[in-house]
């Protein structure tokens, strides 16, 4: 199971005119669009998108998704998830925009995720300096999610797919509220959290650097964005990215990411931090806001479109002390 | 009446050590130190200090300083002062360390202010770039003070003293509630806030750029000063500085500030802002925090060294609206 | 003669649609355009423009202007200038576009140089963030003149018009071989080098920091101007500045200029540099290329539009030992 | 041959304190340090060491290693280097301070090359803020080396040890000039280049951002070091990356560098440029010293110690038409 990265986001929003706004704000180049989707990916991308917006009744996830090295990797990965139990579907090639054959499935947590192989080319931006705008979003990065059994899920990414640590939460018990898993050797694809679940907590798209951050809350709040900054800019404790949290006219939560680290050696440790470590979050101390741990994007059957039910989690702390 | 700049302050500190480990993390470059007192410059600037530490038991300002262009100047402003019964006191050349004679006035707010027209020289260190550490503080750009009647206090610092308003704030029923005032051509070298006075808010040291801001926030955390952090960094609406507010170990408020703009013509029109306006103190709509309304450090009396007692302010609402 | 700051700068130019392409890639503002001329102004500005393009047949420069408090200052101005021999025109209010009524005179050194209280006001877009690009130019900082007799036009410049000297350059034998002058308090409004002249070195645009310069540089490569890119970026030994110089379509030459320092204090002393000093230029060391030293732009009779004619300049040495 | 990355090199310098405090004012951070060598790492590296400079009468290449998942590669590899006929060293583990077990083969370019799996472990200070200085070094990033067979040696490296092609560049004749090969997923952890080899022509550092780099030259002009700055600052077209050259008090060629991209998918074409493209060297169009295309490091012979004699290139043209 050769698992190559973070890949792309369906969502669904309510307003496709007022999400291309906000998008094109950030610096997201489109690659195609009509009246029921739009189609972007960042100025680094070599490929036909990493984020797709179509529009529907309610706010959703419609999957998140990884890239795998070869069309082999996603008959091994449906076995594995057909033998495990879980719902797989297959989608053509093609029936996707820009996309080759295409699996989904319904995760153990109840994340609808979706793994592919092929995608269609695309012209890479990356020097042309004059389209740069907004955030000058450079490319996908990762997921954070909420699940309702963080030790679950993350054993099956860990052990199942192959998935690496790079740094974890615990609790005041010593139980795993929290962890960074990635393929690609930065900080993490995917990192799983303790919360009412399963939900999209939000995606993360690399920056060039932290200014391009201060420029985009600059840039944001001069088109009457300001409200929809909902944490930052700050440097993450945990991952030692700079970062800025924004939410999208539907409430799906974005994420600037800049400035992690190389996570290649096979002997690096885990980096251990404990829930209610004040400079685990924002390394300057700074608090989140509640919404931030409370407010998530909820997610859609694979099969029936329809909306996963949410529960509770197994870990009682939702959030650290200092902030209860 | 000639007055060039905000030049100085005089700060009283518990605890020296600890007051100037803070300074020293900050990037002040430290001109001369004994038991008793600290002198600190900024990388920029060619005299011996532009704030002084001085032990004591209970923190306070002994005074603001702004420095006046000749000696002459210092005759007319004590002149006037007296005339218009406030209450004066010199201190000859030399007593302070570094100074000229220097002309202390109890304001018609209560504040302590002195003048001076020449100061030692010493190396400025502007080049000495293996020198630069912390927040790389460049110089003294401004005060800002809480004053129970801005009107009145304003229209001396207008009419009297020769200052010249960039950006103002008025409350809901037009009432001046705050205003920036300058003799250099830049935003301010003192604004006037309202508030229970008469108190020094915060003293602002220029940086370089907002990066300058973000690396001290990433230094002072590694420092274990993240506590001290209060608020930002941001960008200001009004002013449009990037500004990052900081308590010192007693509780003193520094703002390290840059990216203002140029002030000189005679027909720039002052900016005015709505106290309620969400973007007036942060661009990007963050709120300040309730305790960077309310506290804000003492003053004392030029004559006795005593304590000025504090009134409240004229104007009722204490801060903006969103915020109560 | 209250002289306030470097204020516009009236540029011939032979194909305005080229030039129009490339002051826009760097950022300026249009405040009006027609088939004969382009108005523009930096983001920071309040009035109606600091940089004029007028279609010519010959690239030339016909002046540069400071902004001066009041109209009696430019009648003291006119005076002066007659006084002293040298020729003057007045242009009525209106005539041209944006300005009340000016002054130009042709000055010792044969520079055409204008003075004028009033401009029209203009919108000032400097938290319009969202209209940033390019290399965001803030405002005029100041203009580079090439005169034959540096030392007499410095005499000038400070005794009769007040501006004051932050720093200067000396040859081998002590004679003065450029000059830095100011009126607001940075480094300068007019610096006068020791060349072929009269000629108009550069002028000099302020933007917000060292990183809008980087990306300027990227963005102008983009989009095909990187021939146009002459020197930099790099740290001026002299002034501090980080900077990047540009030659426009016709070769007139732009400096973006960021990080200079305060220069109001009375006994600050100015910064003395020696011609053959490697750090004086480039604070790093690099060398400026040859053309740097020996193209600039010629100046226009301000009676009957001509050329004035180039003479050698005094002092036999043409740039640093270190490039001859 | 799980190869991982780039990991370290070994050079001779000939005076260790000039060396020292040269690679000190870079931000390298010392592990360990006696009279006859001293181990740097980078701040965000978790291992011993990436840089290692050893007292010797002449200066010199002693190896460039890489890492490698397990102790099963170094057999490997060993077995493939002594079939295919190449010089193959052990040095036991520990006798190299800090290493388990390292390979050196004399690769068939005649570069040292080293391959290891173990590496003790130091304390990580990527958070550290408070120690950052210079240029705040991150970690080793690639080597950059002529050759005298490209074309050979890249065969070698891709089809043999598994590297992946990012760019490339052709020459008039659409010979293979020079390739940039990864095993981590950015741009290069080898660069192989037409030139008088086998050489060394500089290692690459990653470092944070452009602006510690804009920093770098401040600090190493302030200490006296501007004329070992070589190139730049300034862009690659190729690789996108943000530079700086310098040379050591030995003239090894040190490369500060920042901002390439993810090189992560099996589908991303490698990118292709013309030698005498302007911009594919610094993409805003400078020309490189000619002094970059002709010194580099000479290397030893891993079995002697003696250097490798210098062979001339297969193809004739030896830098960029523009620069001929």
């Amino acid at each position: 199971m050769n698992i190559i990265r973070a890949a792309r986001a369906v969502l669904h929003v309510t307003d496709l005119e007022k999400s291309k706004a906000f998008y094109e704000a950030l610096g997201f180049v489109e690659t195609y669009a009509d009246d029921h989707a739009v189609y972007y990916r960042g100025l680094e991308e070599h490929v036909h998108h990493s984020l797709v917006l179509k529009k529907k009744r309610r706010p959703a996830v419609e999957c998140i998704s990884f890239k795998v090295m070869s069309e082999e990797d996603l008959d091994h990965l449906a076995d594995l998830y057909e033998r495990a139990g879980f719902s797989v579907i297959w989608i053509e090639k093609g029936k996707e925009m820009g996309m080759g054959r295409t699996l989904r499935v319904q995760d153990l947590s109840g994340l609808p995720i979706e793994f592919f192989a092929e995608m269609e080319s695309k012209e890479r931006l990356l020097q042309r300096y004059d389209l740069y705008k907004g955030a000058k979003v450079q490319r996908i990065d990762h997921f954070n999610c909420q699940v309702t059994d963080v030790k679950q899920v993350a054993h099956f990414f860990q052990e199942t797919l192959g998935f690496k640590c790079s740094e974890y939460t615990v609790d005041d018990s010593e139980n795993l509220w929290a962890i960074w898993l990635h393929r690609k050797p930065n900080v993490h694809d995917i990192a799983i959290m303790n919360g009412k679940g399963p939900r999209l907590h939000h995606i993360g798209f690399w920056v060039k650097d932290a200014m391009n951050i201060i420029d985009a809350c600059d840039i944001l709040a001069a088109l009457g964005y300001g409200d929809q900054i909902e944490r930052g800019p700050g440097r993450h404790g945990l991952s030692n990215a700079f970062f800025l949290y924004l939410r999208d006219p539907d409430g799906h939560r974005i994420e600037l990411y800049n400035g992690d680290y190389l996570t290649s050696d096979p002997d690096f440790k885990p980096i251990r931090w404990h829930l209610n470590d004040s400079m685990r979050q924002t390394f300057w101390g700074h608090a989140a806001p509640d919404s931030w741990f409370e407010e998530a994007s909820e997610v859609l059957d694979v099969k029936t479109g329809k909306k996963i039910p949410l529960q509770e989690p197994k870990l009682q702390q939702k959030k650290p002390e200092f902030m209860i």
